[in-house]
Parts: C-alpha cells; sequence; structure tokens
C-alpha cells in the first residue's frame, strides 16, 4: 500500500529516525560533490493554494539533485474541488507524475487529497501541521545537540503562539521522547487535541511535554528554544497592534529571555521572521542561533522524504531490453 | 520544412496510427523501468492562454521522462500580440526553445504561431479542437477494443454538446475509418464546416458520422459512449440553470443511457467531469468507465507526439569531438 | 570570495572577452549536438519582479541544455522586503539553491540581494542596467564584424531614449574600446553619472563617446545601429501620444536614418519591438536586421555566464566513493 506523509504521527520513532539519517547522509553525499540519482525520471507534482518560498524552492532543488524533476503548480493553477471533485484531480494526478506535495488551507484536503492517490502525498504545510518543517529541525538539532546530550535528553522550548509549527513541534519531539515546552499565553496555547496526541506519544517514548505562560519554568535549562510569527493563519490574520498587545514584551525571544535558557542553548525560527516582534536583531543574527542552517536543512528534509516514500524500485533488465527493442524498431519503422 | 502539431487533419491515417504506436511502445517502455532519453537536452516552451491541468502537466512529466525540460509560461506571463506582434514573438521563441506548446483562446491564434515559427508548434487546445486529446482517446481505444474488433468497426457516440472535444473526436475517428456520431440537441451540434471535413474524410478511409438528436438510433449498438462538460467555452460560459435547460436530462449519460449501447461499450470523458450534470457517479465510477485510463493517456499521446515532432537526430562524432576540444581549451584559459 | 554579475564595469575588459569566447564556444557545441554538462546538478533560483520573456526562457534553457535546473519564481512568488528582509530572504536562498537571477525594479534591491547571499547573484535587469543584455549584444556584434575591423574598430549608435539598455550599452562599448553614440532628444540624454562612467573606461580602453541630437554627426559610419523602445520605465510608462511628440519622427531608425550609417551596417534591438514607432517594418525586417540573431544570443550569454560564475569544481574522488558507499549502507538498513 502507498504510504504517505501527511503527519509524523503516521510513522514511528524509528521510521522517523531513519529519515532523518537518511537526510544526514545524502547531505553529506552531495556536500563532497555527489549527487546520487535516486529519484531519476521521477516527477513531482507541487500544488500550493498559499505561496512559499522555502518549502516550494526546497522541494524543486531535491528533486532537481537528485535526477528528478519538479512541477510548480501556483495558487490558482489547480483549485481543489473547483471543476471537479477533489477525488478526481487526485485520480488524474496518480497517473501524470509520480509523487504529490501539497500545501494546503485546510487540513481535511490534504487528507481527502491522499485518500484520493494511488501515488505517494506529501503535506506541505496544512492550518493543523507542518511535517516537513519537523524533519528538518529535528536534523537540525542532531547537527547541533548539546556536548554529551542525546536527543532524548533535550528541552526543547517553543516561545508564543500555537501555530501550526508550534504544533508540529510537539508532536516530533514528544514521539522522540524529547521535552517539549510551550511557553504562551494562556488564550494563544495548544489545544485538547494537541496535548491529547502529546500524551500519547509521551506514554510510548518518555518524553514529557508543558505548556505553560511562566517564563522561568518554561525557559530552565531549555537546550533549544524555537519561535514562529505573531500574526496566525492567513485567513484570519492579527493586524500588529492586536498581536502586540497579546505577545510583547513577554513572549518576545529576546537576549533577557534567552538568559533564562541554558548557557549553550540555540535559538531556532521556522522563518520568515519578523524582526522586532517575536525576535530581536540580537538573538536571529547570534552565533547561537541555528535558524539560518535549520532553512537549509528544509532542503535536507525533502531529499529524505522524497526518497523514503519513493524507494527506489528495481527493474527487471530482461523486461528493458526486450522493451528497447520494440522501441528501437518503432522508431526505424516510422521515421 | 518543419512540422506542427495543430490539426490531425494535416496528417494521414497512416501517421496518426504512427504516432499512436510509438505512444503505446514508450508506455510499455516507461512501465517496466525504461526511460529512454530521446528528448535528452532538449526544451519544450509551454504558453498557456487559460489555465490546464491536464494538458500542462503531462507535457511536463513527458518531457522530464524523455530526459528533456519543459518551461511553463502562465497565462499573461506571454501575451501574444500585446508587447510586441505574435510573429515576432514567435521569431524570438524559435531561438529560445526546442519547440512549443501553446493553448490558446482563438484557433487563429495558433495558426499564426506556427507560421511564425521556424520549429515545431502544438496546439494544445483552442476553441477549435484539441488534437493532443484526439491522440490520447484513440490510444485508450485501441488499449480498449471490444473482443474482435479492429478501429475500424468500432462505433463512437459523442453525447452533449458540440464543443471543441467533439469536433475533434469527429475528425481523428472518421479519419481512421471509424463510425462517429454526435448525439445533441439541434442548438448544440456540430456545424456544416465540421460536416464537410468528416465527409471528406470519411470518402477516403471508408468510415461514416451522423450527427442527430435520436437517442435510440444514436446509441444503437455503441462501442465507446464520450461526453464532456455542458458549460461551453471559457469566454462565453452558460450558467447551470442555462445549461440544464438545454441538455438535461435527455443528454445525461446515465445507466439508462448506457443500456441502450452495446453490452461491452465503455465510458469516456476528457474530464474535468460535472458529476450530476452530464454525467452520473454510476456511469463515471463504472468499472466500464475508463475515463481514468484515457486521462493516464494524455501522457501517453504528450510523449508520442514530442518524439514524433522533435525526430532526435544523429550528430557527427567528429564535430562533437571537435568542439568538445575547444571548449576545453576556453575552460583551461578562462578559469 | 563569490563573483556576482550585476554591472559589467565590475569586470575588466579581458573578463568580459573571456565570458564572450565561452559563450561563442558553448554555443558552437550546442549547434553541433554536444550538450557540455557544465551544470550538471546545479539549480538556479529565477526570481523576477516584472515578467519577462527573453531573460527568462533563455535562462531556463540555458540551464537544461547545460545539465542543470532553473526554478521560476515569478512577480508576487517572492517579495522582496514584505514578510521577511531582503537580507533575510538572501541568506535562505543561498542555502536551497546555487545561484540566483533577479529582475527588479529598483537597482539597489539587486545589489543589496548580492550582499546579502553568499552564492552569485545575476542582475537580470534593473531600473538602471541589463548586463546580460549587453553580452549577448557583443557576442552578436562579435558574429557580424565589419570586414576586416575589430571589435576596438567599431561604432555603436543607439538611436532613442535613454533607457537601462542604452546605459548598459554605453558601458561595455567603452569598456571594450568601442566608440559609442547616442543619438537622443536632449531631454532622453544619459546622465551626468553615466558620463562619468564611459569617460573611465574609454580612459582606460581607448575608446569614445558622444551624445548628441544631431542626427548626421551620429550615424556618420556607424557600423551599428541599436534601438529600443520609447514608452519608458514600467512604473512611469509614457502614453503613445506623449512618446510620439518627443521621439517621432526624428529618432524613429527608417530607411533613410539607415541611409546615413555605414552601407554595411547592421540594425539591433533589444526587443520587444514596438513597430511603427521607434522602428519600422522596413528595417527590422530588412537582411542587414541582426535582431532576430541577438535575441538567440540571450541564450549564448545566459549558457556563458553562468558556466563563467559557477566554474565547475573538481570533486574528490575518494570523498565521493566514501560518501556513496555510506549512502549505499543506509539505504540498506532502512529500505
Amino acid at each position: 500500500m502507498v504510504r504517505h506523509f501527511i503527519d509524523t504521527n503516521d510513522f514511528t520513532k524509528q521510521e522517523i529516525l531513519d529519515i532523518i539519517r537518511l537526510g544526514l547522509t545524502l547531505k553529506k553525499c552531495i556536500n563532497v560533490g555527489y549527487y546520487p540519482p535516486l529519484l531519476k525520471n521521477k516527477t513531482l507534482g507541487m500544488i500550493f493554494e498559499q505561496t512559499s518560498t522555502r518549502t516550494r524552492v526546497s522541494f524543486e532543488t531535491a528533486m532537481a539533485q537528485l535526477g528528478g524533476h519538479a512541477q510548480y503548480l501556483a495558487p490558482g493553477q489547480i483549485q481543489f474541488g473547483v471543476h471537479e471533485t477533489l477525488g478526481d484531480t487526485g485520480k488524474v494526478l496518480s497517473r501524470l507524475v509520480d509523487i504529490l506535495v501539497a500545501r494546503v488551507h485546510r487540513h481535511q484536503t490534504i487528507v481527502d487529497l491522499a485518500n484520493s492517490c494511488n501515488i505517494p502525498v506529501i503535506n506541505g504545510m496544512s492550518d493543523y501541521n507542518h511535517p516537513t518543517q519537523e524533519i528538518g529541525d529535528v536534523t537540525t538539532m542532531v547537527e547541533h545537540l548539546p556536548p554529551g546530550k542525546r536527543l532524548e535528553d533535550c528541552k526543547v522550548v517553543f516561545v508564543g503562539d500555537a501555530t501550526q509549527v508550534c504544533a508540529s513541534l510537539c508532536f516530533i519531539t514528544t514521539k522522540l521522547g524529547m521535552h517539549f515546552v510551550q511557553f504562551g499565553p494562556k488564550s494563544h496555547q495548544l489545544k485538547e487535541h494537541h496535548r491529547t496526541i502529546a500524551e500519547a506519544n509521551c506514554k510510548v517514548s518518555g518524553g514529557s511535554y508543558l505548556i505553560t505562560d511562566d517564563a522561568d519554568e518554561a525557559m530552565k535549562d531549555a537546550d533549544f528554544v524555537y519561535t514562529d510569527v505573531w500574526y496566525g493563519l492567513y485567513d484570519a490574520e492579527l493586524s500588529q497592534e492586536e498581536r502586540m498587545a497579546i505577545f510583547y514584551p513577554k513572549y518576545q525571544v529576546n537576549r533577557e529571555l534567552m538568559a533564562k535558557a541554558s548557557p549553550h542553548a540555540k535559538f531556532m525560527h521556522c522563518l520568515p521572521a519578523t524582526r522586532g516582534e517575536e525576535i530581536t536583531n540580537e538573538v536571529l543574527d547570534a552565533p547561537y542561533s541555528i535558524a539560518w542552517d535549520q532553512a537549509g536543512n528544509r532542503l535536507t528534509a525533502m531529499r529524505a522524504i522524497l526518497v523514503y516514500l519513493l524507494r527506489p524500485q528495481e527493474s527487471q533488465q530482461s523486461k528493458i531490453d526486450a522493451a528497447k527493442a520494440e522501441l528501437d524498431q518503432v522508431l526505424a519503422d516510422i521515421m
């Protein structure tokens, strides 16, 4: 049965670690100038209901580097459910490309799309989660582990609004047995349904989670401090005045807040950043900011997810030889 | 002289059968994992005056699978005749890409573009016809021939509005010696100029055509039943109320209508489908519906048309060696 | 340090001649069917703040022909300085692609982008200059040198408005020791800051420049006559009435004006052309019009600039072998 990449909660801890290991290995290959052609002749369809820089560019580069091709279907070029049902679109695209990624407004859209496709479908962010971001984020943590610590020893603190990136960070850290904290105002904290998942994850993994508006409790011994913008979801954006009233100054990641974390703490941001709101220049541009490495690891994540889902298949040489002979005959006959 | 693909009536029956055979052979190759690099280093420019899913995606995938590259020029990115004459655009693009496809509002645009280009130009649908659709459609019929029948024995019934897809189906079936019927209301039947072409085609091929609003006469012994949407051309779309008044319920392809056809009849649709209007769920999702295979054969058709028009050329090894030696010298000198 | 391509004035005469030589050699290779894979696995990001035909298509084709891939980021898909600072966008893109081109409204944008990137950045036209056009233009002159003349012997006359193409032509011709003239109305002549650069260039190269509204003086012995549209910059377009009042008929390139030039003079235009305004059909379609070759040499220029900036690096085989072995192990373990 075809495997989709909609939610990391559909994968085991071991599978997620495998994907991360695959990504780090592919990165090493490309860094020394070896581009493994694992996706040769494969085509990725990229459907975006919203514009995107990092997700789109990193998918397109990943396909090209591994020998494949990505088609960008910009907002408006495919409108799910307008001229035909979503199910019909999925059935057709399954015959025209090898794998799909979609960035969607509503999570149900990506679920329905996957259900109608018999090719792998990747969630390129929905209003619920952002699983490719998760893989890149943990990859970056692996590259920047505090001295002497394993992933399972790390405390990861997300500061601010309970965005889909916050939810995603909660999912993957608890899945992997890490220690997750959201430090945010009561009105903008992860919801009951998120807690249920975190709870279940921790029970299996031995991880922990905490959702609090207490800065000292949240930041104590933090290994990774992570934040995201304050303006909320595309279709219900908060004005600058509204968001500043809610989050500023308590939830801004600045030097004072970082001082409450572990002395070796690293700073992360999914980007884009609104400098002066959720983050100060001083922190984003600090030596302990790994936000740029993290952005680069979007590409690391995409390569790994694509190779993992497409799992290069062996072809039978005898069948290839027969097909090639037939083609040569046809070309000779008609041209 | 360069050969364009504007209208299948510009090709002989044998040439069309050659293209279909080429497509089926390339499909077989790719299905067993052999991707013949027949379009290696070639670039297709794709100009769309209207958005498109199937046509655009299948062209882009076809180029990638055969080793080439397709550039998508979305609606508005090249505006024919706005900043320069169409002829000038054609002359320039002929020097920057190897082959062009254009989806245009008015058929005359694609004709004029082809006249100004000295590279092959493909009609990706106009208000007059849809020839790449034709190749995919007949390919699908070849794959689903009724037991014991040849193409020339088949009756193909198009139900509904005289769209460009209907006209195209009429052209290719009569060209190939098949038996074509349009079953549609008098106000929306193929016109005199279509009949003239069908007449001429049948005279050469031994095929037949019939345009009627009599359901029993139309459907009797039909091997393939085909329909298309009722809303008409982009720039003169009928409202749902208008189109239902014209076509519903008489011209809906439902179980009752299919019961009038041959018991082994297959159902076809160029898609997208408006379920509940021209087609019922029951028929579109039936085992005898080959609409999804037909959608997949858009890709089969594009591969064949591209390879047929670009006819891979032999390069002279001695010239290549000389050019390569000169390049190596330049690189050594300047880098 | 990474080298950008923002302004040909940042390069020496010899470097520019090297790039042109490289382009002509790559053109020869491709014309005989040899596509050197010098950009294999490399990805170009193309950011356009304005639409473009020639620049975009020629970059995308150049990458494909040389084994790489170009991503088109259409107007609106990346908005510099909107969701994040330009500097942050540059830092991120430097990690996701290998090289960037941007067509920008304001020249300062491309300068700032280059400063924030540690990958090469190419100026795909700004309101100040159009350096990739320059390379294609001189390449075309090299291919059409008057009998017995070297580049340094040639007089190049730009007729009309002091567009960024006019400025660019002034820069590269004076840099290369050629003889540049702008023939245009006093209100639309190159400005003091352009003259300063031309002056400095001529001092080094031995070239000359002249800016005049005297037709006879301008056109006398001209080897190349060049023009551009009259409607000015995108954000301050002149109406047809305004521009005709300024430039017509004195600055139209027609048979009468061409008669004042050298008998072997060639006509050039960066295109698109507004036939009947700055240029007549008679001249644009004349045998001495090399505007179409010039358009084709946009591609010649892009290939050369891309290869020159990316300077293919040697990889160490031992490192590749080690990375490959590690990847094989990972794939065996997890798949």
